[in-house]
């Protein structure tokens, strides 16, 4: 599939191409993950929210552990996507790039923060080749904001810790990911900023980050 | 206990006043949390790994979530207090405060990383009154942080993102505490720095992050 062809938008239900009904049950599994952790969440409680019978997920899912699996991919699927039609849409300026960035992860994980949150806490649950599937979607789009960096460094934009390189473009990109990411876990209620503040001041911060002076 | 009683250094065994079987316990829970998370380790893991039946625990330990609890507990307090220590004695300027905490609490978290994902990840397991007791030291130690950001502030050295007061403060210290638990979950081997560029660039990235420019 090509960027043009992308239908993957933010918010859109999961799993990706599923049913109607598994969208409903891997609705109620994403807010039983959020509250009490994929691990603790059981099939019963996860059908019980649907009004369904227990063996009726699996009608519809191979097991609780298939359904985790699907749902963590395509939560990273769509985010790593979307930011794919971002970058290619707003220019090749790395300063741009980097601001819209992180501005879009923050729209994820403040906007969509049981999505956010489940993606990035249960994926440690996987294993064998779906952690390896994850795993690499989460490296490609730590990737993307590396490739933004290093950019960035090669242009004189960015003056990198530890020197202007692939290694420290890679070191900046996972610190910015992850305090994007981390948003997910706030008590919002401590944190009482808008969108556009939280989305502004995560800019900021990055661009900090990356060595760029603005006044 | 005041500041000059403290006997907690980090690595030090614990649960901190434990007994010789306690601690070898803890030790083998540690490398169990670790590995699998707490939730999928069994007390017959646990008891297993040190050569004991499964009813031995409970002569040492109420449960095993007595035992987490007690683990994640003092991990924070061994941290928390040396932090303290630390501060008392480097002198009131807030940027070499600021640079000295940053630097301690990656000596932790990327020389003590079993302990310090443990403690970040499996926190969220506690429930009632041990939860909000481990909050509360979690609170405690981000505020030292964010008292040395404002401190700056207030003298001029450091320029926050979003305003000079205490709210701003308190969210440049969780961005900065959280950067530095994150190498906690580093694949290290993707990272061959030492642990003296590890601190470095750390608290070089904190001080951008609160305005302070060094050329």
């Amino acid at each position: 599939m090509t960027i043009a062809d992308s239908h993957l938008d933010l918010g859109d239900p999961l799993p990706i191409d599923g049913t109607a009904i598994q969208m409903r049950l891997a609705e109620a599994a994403i807010d039983l993950f959020y509250e009490r952790g994929a691990l603790a969440t059981t099939v019963r409680d996860i059908t019980h929210a649907c009004g369904l019978t227990p063996g009726a997920l699996y009608n519809h899912f191979a097991s609780k552990d298939h359904l985790l699996y699907l749902v963590v991919r395509d939560i990273h699927r769509q985010v790593d996507e979307q930011l794919g039609v971002l970058l290619a849409g707003v220019g090749d300026d790395p300063t741009a790039q980097l601001t819209a960035a992180v501005k879009f992860l923050v729209s994820h994980t403040a906007g969509f923060k049981k999505r956010s949150r489940v993606a990035n806490r249960e994926f440690t649950l996987l294993t064998g080749s779906r952690r390896q599937e994850v795993t690499a979607l989460r490296r490609h789009l730590r990737d993307r904001f590396a490739e933004v960096i290093l950019a960035g460094a090669h242009r004189g934009q960015f003056q990198l810790v530890g020197g202007q390189d692939l290694g420290a473009a890679t070191m900046h990109a996972a610190t910015i990911t992850t305090m994007c990411v981390r948003i997910s876990e706030w008590t919002l209620v401590n944190y009482p900023l808008t969108m556009e503040d939280l989305q502004d001041q995560h800019a900021e911060l990055a661009l900090r980050m990356l060595g760029v002076r603005r006044d």
